[in-house]
């Protein structure tokens, strides 16, 4: 089944390239490279060079993943990737996600992330500013 | 905390060697490979050459990958890596994991993966014998 | 230096996107990676779905690789991979690679592909039409 | 064919375990994880934590890779990989490497390995001590 809507529930969409390396003696690509698909998504919207997420002397910390497989991944071909906000904590962001190929769905995520103090290691609350960037990522 | 005796919650364990390669530019293994040292727990479990657990014809899918992480993986080094059956379905197998660096806990996990017919790719019923061989990895 | 005239020089350019995962500790593209570049645009180009070089029956194996490394690679950012053919004998490609970033070379390499015979594993001759479109490819 | 002599050859030898991630769906080990395996035997005998080969505020970049292919690696198994120094210049070592897998070679290489300054990005120099250590490691 494709189905281009999924893209008006996500804010962002990213994609990746699969690689020959992707895939596995099963002939697909390899079930741990959707956590990589995952990351490509997450990393270009926490840490975009242009507009980072994260305050200085603080970075993000994955607590949680949680990935529903639904359908395989081949090579040759592309990886979309949408992402939005689902939950803006005191520190923490639960960010879902949605990984297609030719506009069918073969996995969605939700991922926890907490901002901590790159020091002392313990959770540091977000500014208000990225709070509000935050919430403008959440979905329809 | 390093305390060595989570070896006796697991039924099977095993071992990554961490690879240079494993590490990105935060310094600590990349979060996504967490995802390929769980891969290495349960294939050697499903598919061990000597015992599969799988029938003729037929193959496991991923349909469900839980991780909580809690510390970072470090280059170098080992990742141990433990494996239990929590749950035995009709065709489904709920299936616990921890993984260890120097006894340390840096993260567990949850899989479900069903047996599917390799033609229909439908959900197929685990044999008795398997149900047997699965029901005597549960944990203490 | 950065000088986009190098397009010219290789008749096939790719491109992979850099993943997060690809850096390693040292903060650049973890030297291996290059060779996944580099294997991204052989196989584009020997097994194109729509052209692929090989005969039925037959399959291209790596009998050696050359990599001069020049400069880094860094995350967020594409490689651009040119590739083009340097010499067609009996049975066997050399091709010549080169790696991209920001129209700054990051390395050039050369590889050796033969085409065996998939049973007998013993080379196999390239048919004259595979030879006219290698020809075909070769650089200016 | 499989003979273990040919440990003696290399002063150092250590392995890597073959990871299911590392097969692609030609069955095998994809051969640029082959990169992986000999940056194993390079990182754990030039960065070895317990006496490392460079010096203060200096570090090693690879000039040069060339790889011979000989056979396939499978999965699961482990991947031995010899390392020896083969010649050590004024800044620059040479080092041979062999993979096997059951003492079946898969693959040979030779890196060429430069010390730079961390800060100018010009070669600098290997002190005495490390030349002494270096020449050890010489094969037979």
């Amino acid at each position: 089944m494709s189905d281009p809507s999924w893209r008006a529930a996500y804010p962002r969409v990213t994609f990746d390239k699969v690689r020959y390396a992707d895939t596995d003696r099963q002939g697909h690509v390899n079930n741990a490279v959707f956590s990589t698909y995952l990351e490509t998504g997450r990393v270009e919207f926490l840490y975009d060079p242009e507009s980072p997420m994260y305050e200085d002397g603080t970075e993000f910390v994955i607590v949680s993943l949680k990935v529903h497989l639904e359908d395989e991944i081949h090579w040759p071909g592309r990886v979309e990737i949408g992402t939005r906000v689902a939950r803006v904590g005191t520190s923490s962001i639960t960010i879902e996600q949605g990984l297609f190929q030719d506009d069918r769905r073969a996995a969605t995520a939700e991922t926890v992330v907490v901002q901590i103090d790159g020091k002392t290691r313990k959770s540091a609350p977000l500014s208000r500013g990225t709070v509000a960037r935050l919430e403008a990522l959440k979905g329809p």
